[in-house]
């Protein structure tokens, strides 16, 4: 998949909705465990259900592992399932894997041979060798952890290089930029760290941002699109997980969860559409 | 297991070895294929030579899901061997994980409840949230990645901060001080950052470090071990894969691994010998 692809997605959806799989045994509706694979099951009725209303599913690994290798099994299925059934989906597997280069090729084959994942999340930190192999596959991206939005992203991400004054996660974003083009990587950047975007978009002006932290940690949409936004219409990718897909746990959760979806993408297209208004006004003065 | 349980093993085993099991599928013997499982078979046949020779084990998580649900399945099947056959070993999965809170207590229950893993390895780039949830398990262990071995490891690790002067990896250690204690953190030094081990045994007396790189990436046994035991007789968990599980491939391989396992084992043992020897003078004088 390219960025293109993407862009183009966006354009015809009027969205920017990622939906996170984080199926959690403990939330998932009582009714699905009288099938044989319950995960499977709970996040294949959510994408059928939701698949016009997002341009891409992003599934949790952790909450795959955590049930051994049946869970890995229902990774592969639903990761199969997306691309086989909605080939224009952006897949995205959540994984945060980051080693030195002979494993990171094995992480590579894992996600991007076995797996018809079109991204992977990547942890930065060991540098350089832990994103090459990714970038050997055409039309794969790597999501570096730019900026997370969890309380303790102060303890590394946001301390100042004595050499250049950079930020940790400064230097992350411009590294990006040395090993990659827009066309292979993105970044992660949590919607809490809104504030930094302009920061962020000085450094990366095209690239692709994975936005979760909306809602659920206290970000503001309004704020990560008005300073996120590529051309104003699009480089977001915003992802909403446990607003959507728990919104419900009856039998309609499915149909309970394109509800809050159709919400949500209907407060971006209003926000695309007002961006866009903006672009013909500056464009015509 | 506990911080003095690993210190008796090395006590009666005299070595530090770790042996990392890695199983490339394109590196393992060719006769291995007609059984069901070759990767666990591998993997058995190395535990099964090797054992008494070694204090611990570490699967490496990539080798495994490079094979999808059936890799993943005979890692389950390696750690319950090795635990059930060879309780005193310290069974560490080299998984590099490192999430936010709610996806860190997922792949705490993956390797520390659904997998009978004494210790993982973690990523410390996102900060606490990723640690804690490992941490309310007694008995087991977070081994933070402090500072790596591979090339790319002055991208980020060797980066100093302006306000402290110290180092990122000297902030990880720190961290790691404040997090918890040496009954259940330890950490991650490649060999070739050998020089650095003086400035780190400051900052964490008594914790345990794991060492890989010696050999293959050219760090030195005797280097590590001169500024890295503590006391002169423990603290260090010495890594070697490829140089033993790859010294044969073919029927023998197992032998083979364990010929390589006992004479690095030697080496280690007079290191320690000597090591003993010094200390005594010291104490007498």
């Amino acid at each position: 998949m390219t960025y293109s692809d993407i862009k183009k997605q966006i354009e015809e959806k009027k969205t920017l909705l990622c939906i996170g799989l984080d199926p959690d045994i403990e939330k998932i509706p009582k009714h699905l465990f009288s099938s044989d694979d319950p995960i499977f099951e709970f996040c294949k009725e959510i994408v059928d259900s939701t698949h016009d209303l997002a341009i891409s599913f992003k599934p949790n690994t952790a909450f795959f592992e955590a049930h051994g290798y049946k869970g890995w099994q229902s990774l592969e299925k639903i990761a199969s399932y997306i691309k086989e059934k909605y080939p224009e989906i952006f897949l995205i597997a959540d994984a945060k894997r980051g080693d030195i280069l002979h494993t990171s090729k094995m992480y590579a084959k894992a996600f991007f041979e076995n797996m018809p994942f079109d991204a992977i999340t990547i942890n930065p930190l060991l540098g350089k060798d832990v994103v090459a192999p990714f970038l050997e596959y055409e039309g794969k991206f790597v999501i570096l952890l730019g900026l997370s939005s969890n309380p303790s992203a102060y303890d590394l991400q946001l301390i100042q290089e004595l050499e250049t004054r950079e930020y940790i996660f400064e230097k992350i974003f411009k590294y990006g930029t040395w090993w990659g083009t827009e066309n292979n990587i993105m970044y992660v950047v949590g919607a809490t760290m809104a504030y930094k975007l302009q920061q962020i978009r000085n450094l990366v002006p095209n690239h692709f941002l994975l936005i979760p932290g909306i809602g659920a940690q206290g970000g503001s949409l309004e704020e990560v699109c008005n300073f996120g936004l590529v051309d104003n219409n699009y480089g977001l990718i915003i992802n909403q997980s446990r607003s959507i897909i728990y919104a419900d746990t009856t039998e309609k959760f499915a149909d309970v969860a394109r509800d809050k979806a159709l919400e949500f993408k209907n407060e971006i297209s209003k926000i695309l559409e007002e961006a866009k208004n903006k672009r013909k006004k500056r464009t015509r003065f």
